[in-house]
């Protein structure tokens, strides 16, 4: 499989200047207002955004490095497959977050639920479709089924600054 | 911002050979079974992950290339924003899909609702987790709002195959 080249359409703009202390989930920062700020050519491609009231933003963990396949996340005590947890510290080094559109001015989308760190290069954004995108009948959370909860309260610290890592 | 180098995890293998006559969305696919093969060195971090019932995966549109800043998607007939649309053909090739996992063997995932290209690059999986994932309060889905219940029935053709494009 062959790597390839991600070129950032834009960049997050967030109050989260530093990983200490942010949500680490979207669900913590429902109040949390941000921008996407997409490159000025790009602008056209953002017609008709504004009748979806959600996007899927993929975005570059830009301060992030390296991974370890096995960590301890945020929500628990134990080390858990690097898949199985939403870490930053992964091979792709991309971000997934659900946001709320709240407003579209010309190149700039005017977002809620933002917990991303400030200045985190924008590498997509997806309409958020339901039928596309939330599944339906029984759905299992593995560890996180008793735990997700908590996330809603939890904030960062730095244990996942970057440092010297196994790969 | 920068360009950075995204190396796949592994492959997808899907009964999708070509575009053409492929379901456009997992909702659309919710029969068809595949798998993730990752590569082996990285399967320590599937460890945890058999007890999701759901993954987002992340993977390479591989036989995309270029993209337009409108285009008329599948499910319409009218030129819409390139970002207010799940076009193939975009700056990034990344793909996501909600898919249902029903098997953990080895470094082999075993799927349901693979909508991907056989062979697409696997670039991420993250577990699917309703609190992070699945947006409260009312949702919007601008002009997929009508037709999205179409893409249960709607199969690929060749609109979005590698071609001269204006990028």
């Amino acid at each position: 499989m062959q790597p390839f080249t991600v070129t950032p359409i834009g960049v997050l703009r967030t109050p989260h200047t530093s990983r200490e202390g942010m949500p680490i989930q979207p669900t913590g920062a429902s109040a949390c207002r941000g921008e996407a700020r997409i490159n000025p050519e790009l602008a056209d491609g953002l017609k008709d955004l504004e009748g979806f009231s959600h996007l899927i933003l993929l975005y570059h963990f830009h301060e992030s490095s390296g991974y370890d396949l096995t960590l301890t996340p945020f929500l628990d005590t134990c080390k858990r497959g690097l898949f199985a947890t939403r870490s930053p510290r992964r091979p792709c080094g991309i971000g997934l977050s659900v946001v709320r559109l709240t407003a579209v001015h010309g190149n700039v989308l005017e977002l809620e639920g933002v917990d991303m760190l400030d200045k985190s290069p924008l590498v997509d954004i997806k309409p958020y479709v339901p039928r596309f995108d939330t599944p339906q009948g029984d759905i299992r959370c593995g560890w996180l089924e008793d735990t997700a909860e908590q996330a809603q309260e939890m904030k960062s610290d730095d244990r996942f600054v970057q440092r010297d890592s196994t790969r």
